[in-house]
């Protein structure tokens, strides 16, 4: 070996280890209208371009994907349409796909594009995943918002306008564009498409639809295609990362604020702080995902949906984007923790009492349109099979007994609110259900709603992933104490000022 | 040289590079118990195993810690027992010691092993440590909450369940499974063997301990063997890595709410930026902990807890866990702030009222229970030290004075609230300590706890770690102040609608 | 080639590859006061001498960063002085610059060294940072809160001590200390010489100067030398990292709280998802900053600050310090969002009501002091082009309808809350102008000062970021709403208990 033998390889050596995938081979089984694009869009867009580039679907084509042995298989359609089969998934592969389908398709360069990409286009190469997440809960968000007339009228009175004049509110209903920001950024928008538009580009003037309801990427989004929901909300475009979609960052998006605190609950966890502390040793990216090997505490996506094996290869849990599949009770944004409904279409649940819920409005579930306890057995055994995986049965065990009854004291500090609500209801302080008055415009009907909505389910969240203070003085127990009492207080403030009611106890 | 010989050096090369320490010899060092445990545990619980085989105790024996120079040693007892000396330390190192002492010890494949794994087990090693955590405040966590009657009944009023019913609420005690749900998951719980119960495994029928308090890793535990605290509720099972010891993530899972507001604090603060941002690059591992060198920013272990030695191996502070030892002040958890106490079990604190508090209700200090203003100019200078290491004289100086002004301008707006509740108190429109009712349980009681437990609190962090806004707008003095306003409307509010009091002002 | 050759060359590689720049060859440049000040330095503050030897300055000579290519260069000076120009950039660089305007200065070892770092200082490689600086809302922070009446009461409000006696509330004025804890930790604080004193240190008997205001980094902080702001601000001593400037944790130290809730916000956008899953493989150090290559998608630097370029390295934004230059709308602090202030000095505007705000108390802009809507589409239109970077014309066009609608659905929303403090006011129930009362200091004014400090701006950073829940229910439209039915419940109970007013309704 001469010396500069020796320096070629040595080089060759470093190169190859130090050199992330290299793209040249990918882009030799680019499409050639992928090509097309990108000759012009990445001078456009070159941010986009470049989270593209470091995909996976640019650097793999669906055939190769399904060379992989069963287990590893990042696509689930074993018979992709052979037209996809031998070019990286490019622009043109999602932006051109079911183009008779989408009501948003353009004639651009010869080509029908398409601007929003939906879990249909997906469903070429993932229809198991798109499939399952139909069953999610999520996917249904848009109509169990709007559909439920409960649900409709909590989200106008947060967004709707108020006026003050002589000692009168008035109200108006919210725009369409502050609900697009507001509760519909994660429930998802309507995509629709309004009309047509010609615009100057550096290409010269072309023409292009216009969108309603756009941008959005929530979870449940009315896509211009009907399909629902957008993959996009979690696995983020255009490096449509694994990595990503399995830390906690990206439930954060939509599960942060007070009424649904998973991500800050997980944060203070165990689990949250070894994934901080150590988390950046990880391997975030195979498939499947293997236990103590490639992360050793669990972020939101391992409990919830991946698939993941021991050091054997054996199978701990299948993946699922049909998150309820480990879930038996649903804690949060309800008045009371119950089993978790069967369809995932909410809106068509009715209660005795004639109101759109899945609990009366003291608490009793509506068993019909729920799992039942066989069910909920089922799956907290499929939930308890990935926390054996590093804890004892013991620990598992006392665990879920505390959290379970959790979820009863809750619902009994829930219903004491409630039964306070009621009471001002029957006693004139506020006007409620009878009245045929919104149920969330007085100050005691919202604090009424802060009980479940922010106290009640920190406190269950607190529990179900060990979040300590949420439970207790972070919007946790403290405050299901204080709020009975303040509401307590606001009522007999109210009954002494009544007219007519002055001293009355 | 010939080519193969290139290959084959410079590949070694690059694997010794990029190989972390093997484990092949340290299993050569497994004790025989400890291999029995793994040949079924890696299977049942993978992501324990995985975890502890990255640990030090998996790859190196207690022997070799010992050679290593007095200041770089991690085992502080240079007698320990010859049996432990020369293999690494396992699961049956821990999980069998002292198995005399443990109740929950059960015969376990013809060795009696236990569950809860102690800071008496872990002495062996580190006696020294275990010995300073015995003095530190957080190892009677347990008792200072249950065995203060003030304390007892605040976690009463958090946890209780409130029930309504013909314009009266009325209180249950909470059951254990919520209080170890929500105080006693940073406090501790009491872990007791409550009796035997069979279990179908895969190894057939097999006997184990039922515990009563389990699972808990709170910082105050009762132990089944005796003993107070838990190592792990710091470093965490079963890496027990001081890397994740000394990242601020694990103190957030106890320090994050309002009402002991240090991790997030820490975090808007310059040394949580630097941390933030630079802190990728630091080595968390070394003992000593070399200033500059390691780390160019504090962590909470930094100031608190940590061996620190400058460029030429000097030390700055001896490492400590009894954490008082830099701590001058107690800021947090009580009424006003105060000298340290003396004793790490405050429950034999007796103000002159006949009250279990180091302070009288209006502020004065108890003074034989707490340290003397000498004693706390020691610790202050232990801290100082740390903080001259990378600030001027009159930069430290400087901020301590501002700290030092803001205990007392809290303690004042603290003052001011008292003054008010025992206003409320005196006339009637709130029952206290004269009516042997809760302190706790009425709205402008709970104002009250908030303006010391969360406004005077987090304002004193902001001061003490340069927060900025959390002594500002984020539970800071905009709180404290409102709060007082808050609760003179409320009483003069109660005060017009006493019933026989009307008018009255 | 041997193989004793093939080890020395392969390591030698190896060493290179491994090893960041030596810092051998800067120390040859170092001047001849640096060297003098690390003789003790190095061994007094470890820590900070060890960051700046991480950094740049201690790496590159002025006239190194001279020679780069124009887009390339940190020097903003074509003329630094030639003194400067051949050391790297040291102790005494930057604390014996302009040591005659300094009153900080002080005789240290024959050598005039001053303790606060100005942008004067930092001007002499970095003049056109510190103009644009200079034109920077930010740099007059201290000014534009001290010397405008309605804020000075504000803060006063906040920061002043209250006490109680017999059913009132007294006021004391804050003391110096409190607002440099406060207010002025970000703002920025007067920093002025007291005097002198002479301390023991390890080198004997030595005179300081004594400093009042310090120690502070704050954004507009006052300096000895005249002049205003401080750029440790963002670029913290003494690694002055770029890097760090531009990590959004160096923004969150101001921006973390319920008033400037940026930090928070961002972190929850799809934005701050993406920087917090992949960001730890991208490049925060080039200059020019790549979009796509570097980074693919923006932190706070990279929409208000950073020089961007696409991949053929054509500028997309060109660095700015006066941070307005991409903001049409000013969003926060003021309680109507409005046209941004023509000048960084604020105090020089009076509405028609005589009060110093950029509106009137109903909202409508001053127009004379603020930019008009020529100037407004051009900053919208630069800010525009960075988004385009990655998102489609409609993408942009959509996301900045909702935020313009957002911002006028806030103004309304805060309108509806000052409606009901003028009616308190008018109606007796507070005291506010007319009675020349604060308008800061009663629960209803606070009330006030929430919905727009708090409520809207947590609205209008959500809707400009993306941040969902921050617009709901985390500090959102919940909270604005539910706000105005508290204002108006107390001022109900108010008017019902006013002495001579019961009934009145």
């Amino acid at each position: 070996m001469k010396r500069w033998e020796g320096w070629i390889f040595c080089f060759g050596i470093l190169i190859v280890l130090f050199t992330p995938l290299t793209h040249a081979q990918a882009q030799q089984n680019m499409s050639e209208n992928t090509e097309a694009c990108l000759s012009c869009h990445s001078q456009l867009h070159p941010g986009i371009v470049a989270e593209w580039k470091k995909s996976r679907h640019a650097n793999t084509t669906p055939m190769e994907g399904l060379k992989r042995p069963k287990l590893e298989r990042r696509v689930s359609n074993e018979k992709v349409p052979s037209v996809f089969l031998k070019n990286v998934v490019g622009c043109a592969e999602c932006h051109t796909m079911n183009a008779e389908k989408h009501k948003d398709s353009f004639e651009h360069h010869g080509v029908k594009v398409h601007i929003v990409v939906t879990p249909s286009d997906c469903a070429t190469c993932h229809p198991i995943e798109v499939q399952q997440y139909g069953k999610n809960l999520m996917s249904h968000a848009y109509g169990n918002l709007n559909n439920n007339p409960v649900y409709r009228s909590l989200a106008d009175e947060v967004n709707g306008i108020k006026s003050f004049e002589k000692m009168k509110i008035t109200f108006r209903f919210p725009d369409l564009e502050t609900q697009l920001d507001s509760c519909l950024y994660c429930h998802g928008s309507e995509v629709k498409v309004k009309g047509k538009r010609s615009r100057k580009t550096s290409m010269g003037e072309m023409e292009f639809p216009i969108l309603s309801g756009w941008p959005n990427q929530g979870v449940g989004r009315l896509n211009p295609d009907g399909s629902k929901g957008s993959c996009t909300a979690c696995h983020t475009r255009h490096q449509i990362s694994i990595e990503m979609a399995r830390k906690p960052y990206t439930c954060s998006e939509c599960h942060k604020g007070p009424d649904v605190p998973g991500y800050p609950v997980y944060e203070v966890s165990k689990h949250g702080n070894i994934a901080s502390s150590l988390g950046k040793a990880w391997n975030f990216d195979p498939v499947p995902w293997k236990v103590g090997n490639d992360f050793t505490a669990p972020t939101c996506a391992t409990c919830h949906v991946s698939l993941l094996v021991n050091e054997n290869g054996e199978v701990i849990a299948e993946r699922t984007h049909q998150m309820g599949d480990r879930i038996p009770w649903r804690l949060m944004g309800l008045i009371y923790s119950h089993p978790h409904p069967k369809s995932p279409d909410t809106s068509i649940i009715k209660n005795k009492g004639g109101l759109p819920l899945p609990t009366e409005l003291t608490g009793e579930p509506v068993m019909q349109y729920l799992i039942d306890s066989k069910e909920q057995e089922k799956r907290k055994m499929a939930m308890q099979k990935i926390c054996l995986s590093c804890h004892g049965q013991g620990w598992v065990e006392g665990h879920w007994a505390r959290f379970e009854n959790t979820l009863k004291t809750t619902n009994e500090m829930t219903l004491t609110a409630t039964k306070i609500l009621l009471t001002a209801w029957e006693k004139g302080a506020a006007n409620g259900l009878a009245q045929k008055d919104s149920i969330f415009n007085e100050a005691i009907e919202k604090k009424w709603v802060e009980q479940w909505l922010f106290y009640a389910n920190s406190t269950r969240f607190a529990s179900a992933m060990a979040g300590a203070d949420y439970g207790v003085f972070a919007n946790g127990r403290w405050y299901l104490s204080k709020n009975i009492q303040e509401m307590l207080d606001w009522l007999e403030f109210k009954l002494q000022t009544l007219p007519g009611k002055k001293g009355k106890k």
